[in-house]
């Protein structure tokens, strides 16, 4: 599996005018080799060579047995060294991920061995924005151990509680459920708070009448789950029922669009137009998802401006939000994947408005 | 507070011949704001301008209400725009955290508004690692919250847990203790797995005689505590003891060692020299400590390697450790903050070896 992501690599070649790509950016040294560390760079050429420190030399040489290895404390100027050695001549690397610092470095250290860097973009993204069987069943897994300790949580959901309280019961129930961690910190909003599209929980006492919305996700093997949900505490109010059910009806038209071949502002288009008919436009001021993978945000990302076609196997979130501010939010949000003709949910737990506390 | 951070910043403008300087790195934008968000960046010139997109508006409005702000999706693009526009002709930016991409898509900003851009290090980074009195009592505040809850952790160290479940209950106890998250991901190493200074938890459960080494540290206002303490399994066998009284001589050592003025190094040294006349050298592959604030590692590092000055007001750990492989480490590590005439530790908890279990 990794031999042949690597492979697709090195045929891209050809198009870059290069001998070898440095690839610096971790999580695609991880999707490339497997192997997972704070310090990492590959170059795939006509060979493949992992470098790392010493740190990691045994863990290297366990998971990257058919590689070739060598130390290094600096990983990507040991990856210049190294494909030096190896004859490249033109050493294609990742602009995205090169500091303009770092290739002052590197750029000394390749001028020293008779290399050219050369910048590229968009090499191993647009390979991981399609997931393969395996990398599937990691982020099914991670949703259904998100929706498990989701599940159990709401038994702790009380007047009284507070959002940080509730984050962190949150997070160490997905991890209780087999996660390996919480795949980014979660948010947990109540009340005025959940106006807010990105709140970082504070100790506010949750209160009757609040609306709670939790955005939250596991982590499995490296593979991101992504889901929100909001409830009331208590009996919704006329303006709580309504803009949820606008979010139920946007998500529901969002998810319903999803198929192979779109440009991903159509999917955009779908959702936000439920809220825009219905009032809200101006409260919902994000795009409608993105990918999920080894990054909790990655390609695709789906908003108003065009950033691509979907495809089969694609792992995308779906999540509207009306944000009212001052009162308080509402953001239904599932993780799917892109099927043959149309989408499957990776997460199921009910969407209908729950009256919770 | 922070406006006299900003002046400081704007003071160097004139040893770099910038007319202001555009702050990209997030932590850098925190400690010159205390505006804390995914996505957002800072001019600081004659004028101040924070840029950050919708999703912050309201919380920049809040926390920022003493500097201008724009909104804008690209925040460092958007950044470029306002310099611009308040007559900024040469701009300094964050070589070590703007990358070749990005670099690329400011200087076509840049050109097409006649900004130039002037690669700049080390403006905010050096002023970080002394600390203010608020700054050393937010990491005091991490420091004891992160030792309530190893102090609680202790009662659920038992055989037949797992290093991944200790971990979850040790960063949900560290929340329920008042942090706002766990600082970094905690290190729970447990028998074999305790030779490894870097360890992920895995769900191996504990047994009888196993050395258990924590390293972990909670999370206040964005101020990173960074403890580790081993204890034991059981009565320790002979070579557990050994190593445990070298490492606690070797830690005492690089605290008594503490004082404005020295190189960094004279602290590794003088942690180092005890592991190594033990004959433990080689088992020792790290360096002595680091500093800490709104970072886990940041400004000094401290190891065999030159890296700066100790100054009063620098919060540092020191973190010797020895590990066998396929035997057992053992690590202890405090923070400390460098005081007039030597170190006040931050970190408390009993240094000598405990029999848990």
């Amino acid at each position: 599996m990794h031999e042949n992501r690597r492979d697709r690599v090195a045929r891209q070649r050809g198009e870059h005018d290069v001998d070898a790509v440095l690839i610096t950016n971790l999580v695609n040294v991880r999707y490339l080799t497997g192997f997972a560390a704070s310090n990492a760079a590959l170059i795939v050429g006509d060979q493949v060579t992992l470098v790392t420190d010493t740190r990691y030399a045994e863990a290297a040489a366990h998971q990257c047995a058919d590689v070739h290895r060598t130390l290094d404390r600096d990983a990507a100027g040991g990856g210049v060294k190294a494909a030096a050695v190896r004859g490249v001549r033109r050493l294609g690397f990742e602009a995205a991920n090169v500091s303009v610092k770092d290739f002052g470095r590197l750029s000394q250290i390749a001028g020293a061995v008779n290399v050219e860097l050369v910048a590229l973009e968009g090499i191993v993204e647009p390979m991981r924005s399609v997931k393969d069987a395996t990398e599937i069943e990691l982020l099914r897994t991670a949703c259904e151990i998100s929706e498990r300790a989701y599940t159990r949580l709401l038994d702790d959901v009380h007047v009284g509680v507070t959002e940080r309280w509730l984050a962190a019961r949150l997070e160490f129930l997905m991890c209780d459920e087999g996660a390996e961690c919480a795949g980014f910190p979660s948010i947990v909003a109540a009340g005025q708070s959940s106006a807010e599209p990105h709140h970082v929980p504070i100790d506010r006492p949750l209160e009757r009448g609040d609306l709670l919305k939790c955005d939250f996700g596991a982590r499995v093997q490296g593979y991101h789950a992504d889901i929100t949900r909001t409830v009331v505490l208590g009996e919704p109010a006329a303006w709580q029922r309504e803009i949820y059910d606008v979010v139920a009806a946007a998500a529901q038209a969002g998810r319903a669009a999803l198929e192979p071949g779109l440009d991903t502002t159509v999917i955009d288009q779908a959702a936000r137009s439920v809220i825009v008919d219905a009032g809200f436009g101006e409260y919902f001021g994000h795009g409608i998802g993105h990918g999920i993978g080894l990054d909790i945000h990655e390609a695709p990302m789906m908003g108003t401006a065009t950033a691509g076609t979907l495809a089969e196997g694609m792992t995308v979130t779906v999540e509207p939000g009306i944000y009212l501010p001052g009162r308080g939010g509402v953001r239904i949000e599932d993780s799917l994947v892109v099927t043959t003709d149309g989408s499957a949910a990776l997460t199921t737990i009910t969407r209908e408005l729950q009256v919770v506390g």
